[in-house]
Order: C-alpha cells, then structure tokens, then sequence
C-alpha cells in the first residue's frame, strides 16, 4: 500500500465534502441552468466531477463496480474524445433530469465505492488518477462559482450566492516596480510533487532582467483608464482585441454597470460598488494588455511571473477566506501573487520544451488546448489553496472575462 | 353588477386552478429551463398569466392594489410594448429567481387581489378584461404542455411529463372526402360570445365547392410519404420550405427518432413507437404542403374549414380527456375537427375585412403578428375545451413543429 | 404556323436587344460583381436569360441544338430543380469568368439558333415557351438596373449608371381618397392573353366597399413620419417588422442618407437630392404598414387594387420614359396605377382558387414561392411597360427594400 | 544625401514594375472581385501599395504632393487606425469603379511623384520608409497571387491564372532527420539591415537539442495520412481543430478535389493531378500539427527552424522561378528551407523580449497582430526572393489554409 495513502485519502474526503457546500446555497434550478456555453451547470459540475472518478478510476480498477446509471458516462463526459460519445455542451442546460437530489446520490455512490476501492485495492496506478480527481474537483469548485457568479449576473435581481456584511474599502498602496536579474533560469515543475503534466518538464529558459508591480493593478487605476478615453482608443488594443470590443461594446469590465453615477459591480454577494483600492476583476486579456500599453508597461511573461513566484510563501486570498472577493493589497514588498486574482501574462499557453501528455485517457486534460489560449498564473479568491503552487498554468482565451482575472504590470529593466 | 358575473367568477376559478394543476409534476427545475427561444418555461407561463390580470385588471380597474413585486413587470411581460420595457425573450430560461414557490405566492396574491375586486368593484370593462386573462391563461396552458414536452425532448434520458400506460392502437378506418357547396359565406365571430379581435368581423366571403378529408392524416400514410422519398423529392416542397429542410436535416416529424428499425416519437408520457393509426402530429406547415402535393391534394383554407366546421358539435379529444396524444378517428362523418391535432390551413393569417384590433393594450394581443404566418384550426389534445370555438384562428410560422399540429387534406370539387 | 409568330419573333428580337442596351454602361467589373445574396450580377442575368431559352426551348424542341458550353447549365440555372443541379446563388459573383464578351457571344448563339428555329421548326408549344422566355427577360431586365442601382449605392464614390440632367422637381397634389363599391367581383387573367400562372384563373372574391388614394405616397409625406418618429415607435409596427428594423437600425427608405441637414438618395443617376414631390421608393412592407398605421390608413388588398386598375389605361412612367426614377403625380384622378413604383398590398402570395402551376419545368417559375412573401402590383419605372398588365402579381418579403417599391394607402368606405 | 539611394531607387522601380507583371493576366473582373473576407481584389492589392507610398511619404515628406484622388485614402487605407476611417474589409470587392485603367493611372500618378521626390527631396528618413513601402508591396504581390488562386478555385471552370506545360514529376527522397545542439543562442535580426520591427531586437534564447527533417512533408506521405483515418481521429487534432474540421467538413488540404480515384488540386495553372513527390500544399497549422503527431513527431518552434537556417545560403524555389508551385526536393542535405512553402512553426506569434513596434504609423504594421496566430518560415513559390531572409517571421492564424503553408517535421534529440 503507498505511502501517500492516508494523504490521498483525506484529500479526497475534504474535497467531496467541499464540493456539497459550495453547491449548499443553491437551488435545484440554480444548479440546473447554463447561462452560456462556456459556462456549466452546478448540477453538471458534480456530477461531472464524479464521473471522473467513476470513469478513470473505478471502472479501470475496480472490477466489481457498478454504474450508478449507464447514462451518465454520456450525459458528464466533458471532452474526452477516448471515453465516447458525450452531451453536447452547449445543452448542458437542459437537463432538468436528473435532478439535483439524484446528483447527490449520485456521488453518495461513488464515493461508497472509491472509499472502499481504497480500504480494498489501492494501488500505485489508481492513487496517483485519483488525486488528479482531486485537483479535477478542486479546479471545478473554482468553476462552479464562477459559473454561478455568471448565471446570477444574467439575472435582473442580481441575487447574491451568500450575504456578507460589507467590507471595510481598504487605501490602495502607490504601485512599486521591483527588479528581477533574469538570467539562465529553471522553470516548470519537478517530478516529487504534484502537477499536471503542462507544467512539466522542468527546463532551462534565458530571461532578461525585469521588474514586476508589487501589487495588482486596481479599481481606482481602472477607473482612470476608463475616464481617460481607453476603451474608445484603437491604438491602444490589439487588433482583434479592438474587433471584440467593438462587437461586445464593452465600455468596462465585466459585471460593472453605473447607476446614478456611479460604478457598481455584481458579485457572490450581490450587486456592490466598486471599491477603489481592490483589483480590478473580471477583465480579459485584450483589456489587460490595452491597459498595460497605456501605462507604457506591459504584461510579464510566465517565465517572469514564476521566477518571481518560486521563493514566496503560499499564501493568498483563496477561497477559504470565505471573501470571494479581492481584496486591497496590504503590507509590502510583492504582493497578492497567489490568490485575490488569477493574473494575465503575454504567454501564450505552448507545450515546455520536451513536453509529454498525461498517459492514458488523461492525456487530454490540457495538451489539446494549446492553442489560442493565453497562460494566466496565481490562483484567485475562489481558488481551494490546495489547487495553487507556483508552477501552475492556467489558460484562457483572451476574450475570457468571467474568470477571476486581474492584472499585474511588468516592464525591462 | 353583470348579469355575467357568476359565470367569469367560475371560470377564473376554474383557470387559475387548472394551470397549478398542470403544473404540479413538474420540478423547480423543470420549471425555470428554456429549451429554445420560441418555448418559454412553465414558470414563466405561470407567472406570465398572473401579471396579466396584474397589469390588465388589477393596476388599472383597483386603485389601491400593491404589486406583488415590482420587477415582476419586466420580468413577465411577453411582448406588450404599451406596457413598458421587459425581459427579453431568448434569457427567459436565465430567471432560476424567483423561484417557483414565489411564483405559486405571487399567483396566491393576483388571486386574492382578483377575488376581492369580483366582491367590490367589478364592473362591465373589467369583466371583458378578466374574460380575456381567461383566455390569455388557458393559451399558455397548452404552451405549457406544449414547452415541457419540447423541453424533455432535449434531455437523452427521455423523461415523462406524466406516465401512462400503453394506448391500445386503433385501427385508421379509409379516408374519404366530403363535398362542400361553398358559395358566398358568412364567416368569423359575431358579436354574442367571447372572440379574440382577430376572429372579427363576422363578414362576407365567396367559397368555391370544395371537398375535406374525413379525418386526419395518420402517421402510417406519413411513413409512406417518408418511404416514398418525400423528404428527398425538392419538387414537392416550397422553395423556402425546402430551404428549411436541408438546413435543418428533416426526415421526419419533429420527435420521431429510429431505433432498432421502427419509428418512435417523444410525447408527454415519455418516448412511444408510433402508432400507425394515430393522426401524425409535429410537422410544420411547410411539410403539411409537401405531403398534401404528394398525395395530389392541397391543404384547406381557413374560410373552407370554417365552413364545415360551423355546424358540428364542440366534442373532441382536448385537454381534458387526459391523453395528451392524438387519438386515431373513430365513428364515421367528419372528424377529429376539433381536438386531437391543430390543422394547417393553406390560408396566410391576415386581418378580415374591417378589421379593428382590440382597444388599449390588448391591441397588441394578436393584430402586430399579421405577418409570415399560417393559420392553424381546431384544437388540440393539449387545448382545454372552453379555450376552443369554430372561429378560433390559431397561427404559428411555417417552420414551425412544437406545436400539436397535424394535417387534413382538401380538394377542389 | 402560329399565326402569333411574327408577333413573338419581333417581341423576341426586341427584348433581346434591349438587354444589351441596358447592360452597354457596365464594365466587365460592374456586370460581374455581386452586392448581396438576393441581387445577382448583370452578367449573371444576360446569361441566365439565354440559357432559360437553351434549356426550355432549344434543348428540347431544336434537336440538333448544340450547347455554346455544356457547363453553362450548372452555372445559369436559377432555380429548377427540375433542370440539375446548379451553382449556388450566393456565389454567382465569383464567376469572374466567362468574361462579359463570352457571355455576348453565349447571346448571340442562342439568338442565332432560336431565330433559325422560328424559321425551320416553330410549333404552338415552342411559342408559348419563347414568349414566357421574352417576359421572364423583361423581368429580369428591371432586376438587372434594380441590382445595379443596389451595387453602386455600396461604393463610396457612389457612381451614376447613366448621367442625367437634373430633374424639376414637381409639386405634389393634395392626396384624394376615391370610393369603390367592391361587391362580387371578377378578377385574375383569363386565357386570352399571356399571363404567368400565378394570375389565373380568373376567378370571384366579395370585396366590401373601399377607398383608394389617387397617388402614391410622397417623399415629403414620408419626412414628416421621420419627424413625428414613425422608426422610433413600435406601437406602429408588425412585430416582425420592428425586429427587423432594429436589428438593421432603419431610420429612412433604403438608399437615404443625410448630409448637412438635408436629405439625398442614391439613384441610377447617381446620388440626388431627395425631391419632396416624388412617390417615396425603396421601403419595405414593414415600413409601408406602420407609415399607413400612423395616418390611420392601411394597404390595399390586391383585389381592391385589380378592381380599380382593370379599366384603367395602360400608361405611366415605365422604363421607356428613360427616367428610372418616380416622378410626381400630375393631372387627375385615380394616377401613378402603373408605372413609377410597384405598390404593396396587403396581400399574401397565395394561390388563386383552383390554382395550378404551369406544365414542365415552368411549373417551378412561381408557385413554389407561395410563402412569406407579399403581393406588389402595377409595376415600376424601371420595368419594360410591356411586361406589365392589371393583372400582374409581383412578390417580395415583407423586408425587402431594394425593388422600386412604393405606398398606396387604401381605407374601408 | 543617402548612400543607399541608388539601392532604394532600383528596389523601388523593379518593385513597382513586378506589381504590374503579375497583374498582366488579370481581366477588370478578375482584379475587382473578393472571394472571401481574407483575400482581397488584386485591384485593392495594386492601389493599396500604392496608397502606402502616399500616405507614408508623399504626404508626409513632399509638401506639395496633390493627392491622385482625395477619395483613395478611405478607400485603399487597410488598418491603419491612426490614418483615419477606412472601407470596411469584407467589403473590398464591391468597388468595381475605380476601374482597373484608373488604378494604374494612379500608380503612374504615385511613382511620377515618388520618382521626383527621390531627385529633389531624398532623405535618410523617407529612404527607410520607402525602402520598408517596397518590402510592403513585396509582400502583396504573394497576397495578390496567393488571393487570385482562391478566387479561380471558386470559379467551377477552374480557370488559369497562367498557363504552363505539365511538370516533370520528380522523386521525392526518403526523409532524414538532422541533428541540432542547440544552446544559448542568439535569434532575430540586428541592426544592419532591413527587418520589420517584429523581427528585432537580436536576443538570447535556450534551445535544447533537436533534429528537423531534411525536406517538406510530401503529398504521397499526406495522402497516406489521409488513407489511415487522420482527418476522421480526433486524438490527433488539437481541440479548436477538431471543431474546425467538423465545421468546414476538411478531409484533405485545401484546393484538393477527387476525381475518378485521383486526387486533383487547384493551381495557378488550373486543376492538376496531384504530384506525390511534391510537398503538400494549403494545410492549416491545425492539419500540420495533426500531421506531426500522427508521425510522432512535432512541428519545429520558430528558434529552431531560425538557428537551422541562418547559415543557408539564400536559394530556394521563389516567384523568379515561374513555376509557383512547389517542387519536389532534390539533392541532399538541409533542403527547402526557403522558398517553395511557408513552414508552420509550433510557435506563437508574440514580441520578442524587448520588442520596440516601429516609430510612426507603421507602428501599427505588426505589433497589433500579437493574438491568436502562429509564426511560418522561409517564403514560399510565390514570394519575391529578395522580400525573404532567415530572420522573417510570416504569421496566420491555425485555420488559415489559402497561403502556400507547408509541414517539415521536428524532434526532440
């Protein structure tokens, strides 16, 4: 039996359970609605998550193990093209069956099953695709509240996922430009812990020297951008960053709507005004970079963002906060690098020199992507703490704005 | 007080009753998902029949009523331009708030509010008004059940509305077609009982002598019409019609699916083999046309239903016979005229002679969709009774095959 | 030999001639390009012209008739589908070859093989088939200059297919409503005459007493329902048709454009100012109804129309003026019936009781276009007047704006 | 005045008179029509460059210039947001006035003026722009050919651009893969010569060990690709190719056709059989890394390919060769580096570090363009010799497929 057993095994206890109270808030028809294709349904991101286990792990190891129903491998396949024919995912919506007490039964059963899997038959093989559940799961609980965050918007009660009282608008500190010496570096994440197998191989990468903003760009400099005519400047965006715009007519990010004069924005908590000294949430790259090139900075690369990254503590903003919002950087020195924000670098999400898929069925959990995605880094306030280290890639399309996404300057030094 | 009093009382009763009933087996999920921008969700519809009397009746006729909520205004109101900015329709599946324990409060509310002004107030206008909602409600009673079925349709696992056993197949009896003399006619409502404006004037038109089928179309002659290559066969078909088919790949009716060699469609008691003698049900005018020229016969228009249809009994299979599916002909003369399937008529829905609309906001109720649509006759399966009269013009666009639509082949004579 | 050969051989060499004659302005670049899927380049229709007479005349009744180039078949065939497949509308503008000079030596084959026809083999039936071929070119010959209007009215140089003075601008007569006592009427084509199928047969409809305005409606007209904010109000309007315009943002007819406070109009004479005296041209039906709703009119149904144009003579301002834009109404009574602009009914292009399509392939020429379109009648200054009679039965749907289409308001007496 | 006058005014001429060589076989259609949004009419290509020499230097640097036509500059501006509006790019092939003969005249009319600013007015400043204008125009004459191929595919008579006497078809070797060490190496261009700005700044990158295959992947080894079900197994194809695949219904490289058991291929000489031995031609970056992967192998990153061909000698199959088609290769060693096909490169297009966008307006030339593409190598058939060298960086989209896009294969070593 591993050594890592009892690790694994609490991990897959916490994580389970977490997932239930995330989803506690919700309704049947809140965990049943899409309000866009690129979203899922709260429904579907439990079950979903379940099949994973039940589709990597129980039904290759466990001989004995019975479906919950033969359905579900077609109606919670996401995108495994090796694990057949799945439901289209932009009618993830429509299932209003199975309903969301049969979804808990649903992962009732298979958790019965992968917990006796693991008195019974644990093995080496099985213990290492089940914590890759794991981070799956964890990856999904992020999604399921952003997802929610985005169904709520849709909704002109703006309803709040849970009540806080509200928060103390914090005083943003001047932004400081720290350097870095770059040089012949290391990146990419080792063998002994954890990653998924995009951060893999460690290999060697020539960065010049650097300097990164100490905290997250914020509201208040948003604002600034705003009033001084940034979304209305072609020169400033890219090309089809600026073709986007003009399609969408965003005039601001994602979520903010002005009333009486005001910027206020939709959040977990409801409809709130925008606080000044927090980060600016919810922008896609093309605004960050229009942003940044307004500023005369730029964004970092990923290189230059985890050289960075590597030495700090692991410490953030993350969901277990309970906030589920960002919040204004405190302290000194390089700040709110994990947590409050996932952060836009310029790179775009490419394989690292030498790099192999996942074997097996998941092999396609990211090698497919890369392509037309750009690499975000950090984890954010509705990221499990768990789910984030330094290495960890992140992508998205660089229309994406319903992700937690901030932004954070860099520049030559 | 009207003389007419006692009788609207009733039948608001009975509506109101009717659409919670309609609704009982069906989930807060169920309830809020839009399975496509021409269906609408059940609680949309449940809400949607309440803000009408709300906004029709109640705000106008009783000066101290208090909205239930506010917002709900812009929430369900469907189309009333008078009547202020609303929802729009395609994100009418978005709404997982309210839930549907506050819609049943809200039309718990409307129905206080209504009940009360009947004791104090009523008078003659309102009454007509109330009528209407009446009306208004049993219409969105059969697109209820018309929107659930489309909506489960969707879903892999089949689900049913309402279970039932197995029809016993009858057997279709020969068709034959009855001869009509036309002549110049008088048709459309006159001015004793209840009509839609667009049923109005009662006026003058000369018919040709005419033949109709005995009974509706069966689903044997429509596979016939499938073996036969009808879906393949582009001189059959309008051009537009055609165009349709080919975009959309039609090959049957709207819910038939084959599996293991036999035909099987959805219906609201989950997925069932066709019966062959049952009249078929879910094709679209532009099919109904196609048929009718591959059978050397034409569709009927309106003035020559009307005309056959003006003397028989109101006896057919709706609502109320708790079937929910078309039943095949039985007896002998001209059949299944009313209920079992609504029938495409040849004739464009345009204003009668001396059209008015209906005055105030109700004018909006049916005149502003005068355009690209074709007028269907007689009820259906899913029609309640009291909802169904000989002058009643349904209309739906010719692509259209959600509805409970089915066909009656005419002649000339 | 008929004893109409020498009617339709003079018809033939003038219509054929004709064609060229309009088409002398264009350059290979403008006779090739096409502005929209509905238009099609002149090139396109000085072809498809001759292959009509190819295909429903040469191939079948001239046996030794050799093809000028077996894939003209696919590349000219319109719509039937009857006669092959066919190069898709939507691409008819990438056929920058054949050049136009093939396509003048493609004329002159056919021309010379019909003329030997009509001298060798002429027979009833071919006659029939050569006049429908004179008025399916005379037809297309308005569609020709409707569609180059529409190409150069895309460039920004907005250059002139023929150069004219400018025009006086007349001054419009009050508008008069004339009463028509309807009853039992007669209408459709009978069999003496050519017709296309679609007007016969000659049939009775019951028409109740009406009113018809003795002119057309006037661009002066039209600016004050702009000013009193005709667009902007949707209570005016069908509910498809304020779709329409506010997806498309219609502020004005088709072709208008405002420059330094006045209005001008893209004309084949290039761009002009708009004359206030003139019949307003280039609206939709959609615009035609909420402009006839807002003066408290409506359309004319085509059967008020026929009964009031059947006695009149057959004169107005037809392409032989050499105008090709409406002129204002001069003199007395009922004017503008013919010629200037084709006026939109309220009708819907339906058959004809006891409707049957033309033998043979022409059987596809209208009666598969009997969906969502409306009836326009009287014809337009750009159409060859002698394709134009009472009976005549134009169709478009109800948003388009490119024909030369124009408003008569009607009123019940 | 500049020592590099001479060079400049010989580039200039030989460029502009080539322009006018490959127009030669173009008809006024041919060079006004736009087969697709991408591709742009020769006739736009001609008066484009030729705009660029207007706005960039006559307008800037000739104080008396008289532009040809005020007009052109909205017309024939391309992207440029800092100079002004601009004809909408899908809409470049309805200008069919100005005619052909008017583009020439202007191009008489710009190099009249550019020709006697070289002898009054020559400066270091207007000598880069109108080095880097010629380079420009370099660049459309492949677009212009590459855009002329498309739009005769589209034409079903698949016409010639020119003529040529069938090839010879060679023998293509078996492939061998060459081994690179790799290192820390020095990529882009420096200062002494021409690049583009994206080409620079010359900086340091880590390259690990690697091999590339000695010559393009060929059409029999694409065919075989073919054959095994590569177009039909979504394992192979990243996730945004495989949807595109479904999307447009690929199953083999653009411009290729079936025919009686044969594969055909559109060229710029017509339809031809295709040649196994030559290199495949107009597969999209998602075919070619589908490709790579079904072989096991990779596509090369752009610093690879660029340290493997830096110390080439700069011969190849280019436009001077006439053939413009790629031939098969021959002798030994690294071969088809340059010219023949574009090669996709694994590498997104992004700034190098320290990127600098040119001063000007033509800062807009490439920066804005950093999104969504990938980087080709080497100049294809149909590019001007001297408008390619080791350091270019040519870049399209995943799914581009009208330009001369070829495979070489890469490894890790």
């Amino acid at each position: 039996m591993s050594s890592r057993f009892p690790e694994i095994f609490r991990r897959y206890q916490a994580t389970r359970a977490l997932s239930r109270t995330l989803a506690a808030p919700l309704s049947d028809a809140d965990a049943t609605v899409q309000s866009m294709p690129d979203a899922s349904p709260a429904k579907w991101h439990l079950a979903h998550t379940s099949w994973f286990f039940e589709a990597m792990v129980l039904q290759r190891f466990s001989k004995d193990y019975a479906p919950f129903d033969p359905a579900f491998g077609y109606l919670f396949n996401s995108y495994y093209e090796a694990l057949g024919a799945r439901h289209p995912r932009p009618r993830r919506g429509l299932l209003t069956r199975p309903t969301l007490d049969s979804i808990y039964a649903y992962r009732d059963h298979v958790d019965r099953a992968v917990e006796a899997f693991f008195q019974r038959a644990f093995c080496e093989a099985a213990g290492e695709l089940i914590e890759l559940g794991c981070h799956h799961e964890s990856q999904h609980q992020e999604l399921l509240l952003t997802d929610i965050l985005h169904l709520f918007a849709q909704n002109p009660l703006r309803p709040a996922y849970k009540e806080r009282a509200s928060d103390e608008a914090g005083e943003a500190t001047p932004v400081r430009f720290l350097a870095f010496a770059g040089g012949l570096a290391e990146l990419g994440a080792g063998v002994e812990n954890f990653a998924y197998d995009c951060e893999r191989p460690r290999h060697r990468v020539f960065v010049s020297p650097y300097r990164l903003a100490d905290r997250l760009v914020t509201n208040a400099e948003w604002i600034a951008f705003i009033d001084a005519g940034g979304y209305g400047n072609p020169l400033l965006w890219l090309s089809e960053g600026w073709a986007k715009r003009l399609a969408e007519g965003w005039t601001a990010p994602l979520y903010w709507e002005r009333r009486e004069g005001a910027w206020w924005t939709m959040t977990l908590s409801g409809l709130r005004r925008v606080d000044p000294a927090a980060p600016v949430a919810h922008v896609s790259y093309f605004e960050a970079d229009a942003f940044a090139r307004w500023c005369g900075k730029r964004l970092p690369t990923e290189a230059e963002w985890e050289l960075a990254a590597e030495p700090l503590p692991m410490r953030g903003n993350f969901l277990e906060t309970g906030r589920s919002r960002p919040a204004a950087a405190e302290g000194e020195g390089l700040r709110q690098m994990f947590g409050d924000l996932w952060e836009w670098t310029s790179s775009p999400f490419s394989p690292y020199p030498r790099f192999r898929p996942a074997e097996g069925e998941a092999s396609e959990y990211n090698a497919k992507f890369m392509c037309g995605q750009f690499v975000l880094r950090g984890g954010s306030c509705v990221s499990p703490k768990a789910h984030i280290r330094a290495t960890y890639r992140n992508f998205f399309p660089p229309d994406a704005r319903w992700q937690f996404s901030g932004v954070r300057l860099a520049e030559d030094s």
